[in-house]
């Protein structure tokens, strides 16, 4: 049996209801860049928040999720005592024809 | 005869030496947006800085034409006492192909 949190259930935000502005600054940052293309090699809801090969802290962590949710690029679901993730390719891909593809190109940077 | 100022002359940054992350924050701003928006419709080399509809102070105005400037965005020269403009479109797009035509779509907004 699993152990669940108390912690609220995460607010998101469909990349449709999200500004240009809101979309590009949430990608405009190295630790959601790697975050967005660690995501982008993976399974959807494969990766836990604690997976990601990222140097930032817990609390500075949840504030990049929170950012990537408010901008439409990500799902989470929260699972016994962990919250996993999924990159919201196809509607995001909807709303901003290519510009996950251009995040995703690390060579770029 | 026109009269010169003694400022510095505008520094640039070319497209090919700019991170994805510092274009991407370029654009990611409302004001930097509808500056990047009026130089697309308008001919090179015809808007001096302070031609633009823009809610912004003069210092403001100058910080952000620095960071289009160094995002490989804009090319600026002085003519006499102005500050003439132009928008880097295809050293742009051949770094980041799509960047700037998403980021002139005003709908997205």
């Amino acid at each position: 049996m699993t152990t669940t949190t108390h912690r609220a259930a995460p607010e998101h935000v469909h990349p449709r209801d999200v500004p240009l502005a809101t979309a590009l600054a949430a990608l405009a940052d190295p630790v959601r860049l790697t975050l967005v293309r660690e995501l982008a090699a993976s399974e959807d809801w494969s990766r836990a928040c604690g997976s990601f090969d990222v140097p930032v802290r817990k609390a500075a962590l949840s504030h990049h999720f929170a950012v990537l949710r408010e901008s439409g690029l990500l799902e989470q679901r929260d699972g016994g005592a962990k919250r996993y993730n999924r990159l919201r390719r196809e509607e995001f891909e909807a709303r901003f024809p290519g510009l996950l593809a251009l995040a995703l190109r690390a060579e770029l940077d």
